[in-house]
């Protein structure tokens, strides 16, 4: 059954009718990711078990019955409002170091952005739960191919830009980030630590992952020789 | 109050007050290992929520009563089991990885033993539990602390022994070791990953920790330098 919209655009009443689905499309939309934003902040500040969707519904000023419309249960929405959770912080953090003027500032920029946030162990705690609901586990394969995917394009664009040499192969560079964001932050949690000491734990086990030029003829590294770089995960802009 | 042991040892009908004490401690000892043994199991195979104390006393042959005597409740049950579990792992993956002749062989080894059971993801459980059960964060803190301590104590040794050269901070490769553990096993999980394909993903994401004179001569690789070692962590054996 289809949920009343709260949100009732005022475009739904002129009449014409392509105008009107459209416009009720629109307002779906705007719901639905009105719904996430609430059940994103809610569910980092309480957990799964401590959110209810009467919760959301009457945060989000909706209905439980749009709801389960949109998301059919908690455990689905926990999991979608994680994935574009993560895929949010993924993107800031791409941004925030674009102006990064060598490699470590870089690397620098993306721990701490993802580490300032909840997101990786919102994130963390979907795909706990992934693994006892299968039916919720293609989201997330798709999610973890995204940051995987997306940090590889943006890595090895800047690489190409400024002209570094990558330390390692930079797929592995990319999955490697996100495995450690994922161990340090959940060690992290356990352990009481702060998102600085988090950032910092980061930073000590990624050691470095390129160096400039000048470095390198000072350093004596090994290089992994520049590659083509597949970025086919990088066209799907589904669930930013 | 104190529960019935249900195996009672035939030494404590001797009459020897002293030798009855200790064969009582030693039931109990016996006991408490039974159940965490037991638990291990159970935990592992249906999950926290899907096991039961009842559950555990019955294949442990116990009381249920037994369980809240030696534990207080299942989740500290839980998060001892897993502790206790995750340590005996990293010690048969050092045991197996003695025999190794080259650095990737013992980083092989070690990646192997790790990805060939489910105790690091039961351990990754355990920790995310944790994070809001701050009264279970000791135990898991200080098996943290013997993880890394004890992973830089054989890895320290390793090197020594081979006159392996590390290319890294030996205690961060400890450190980095256990996140890289935990990231692409919960990732892994969550994407229905084969062991073997953990483990894979682990050797790449890993990349090369060390490497031996003749290949450092040949290669042109940075070398971290050979360091004091600390290892005050590594004394302690009261959770083995």
């Amino acid at each position: 059954m289809a949920p009343k919209s709260v949100e009732t655009a005022p475009e739904v009443l002129t009449g014409d009718p392509k105008h009107a689905a459209r416009a009720t499309r629109s307002a779906g939309r705007r719901m639905r990711s009105r719904l996430l934003d609430v059940a994103s902040r809610l569910f980092k500040e309480r957990g799964l078990a401590g959110t209810s969707i009467s919760d959301i519904a009457a945060a989000a000023d909706a209905f439980p019955s749009q709801i389960t419309y949109y998301f059919r249960t908690k455990e689905a929405l926990f999991v979608e409002a994680a994935c574009r959770d993560v895929l949010y912080v993924a993107r800031a953090a791409e941004q925030a170091a674009l102006q990064a003027k060598t490699p470590r500032d870089y690397t620098g920029a993306l721990v701490e952005a993802v580490t300032a946030t909840d997101s990786v162990s919102f994130f963390t705690e979907a795909l706990t739960l992934t693994r006892r609901r299968p039916d919720l586990a293609p989201l997330v394969e798709r999610t973890i191919e995204r940051l995987h995917g997306e940090g590889l394009r943006a890595y090895a664009g800047q690489i190409e830009r400024h002209g570094w040499k990558s330390l390692r192969d930079p797929d592995a560079s990319s999955r490697r980030f996100w495995a450690l964001a994922i161990g340090v932050t959940v060690e992290g949690h356990a352990m009481g630590r702060s998102a600085a000491e988090m950032g910092a734990e980061m930073l000590s086990v990624l050691g470095d992952q390129a160096t400039t030029r000048t470095e390198d003829n000072n350093l004596r590294l090994r290089l992994v020789g520049d590659r083509e770089v597949s970025n086919s995960d990088s066209t799907d802009g589904e669930a930013s």
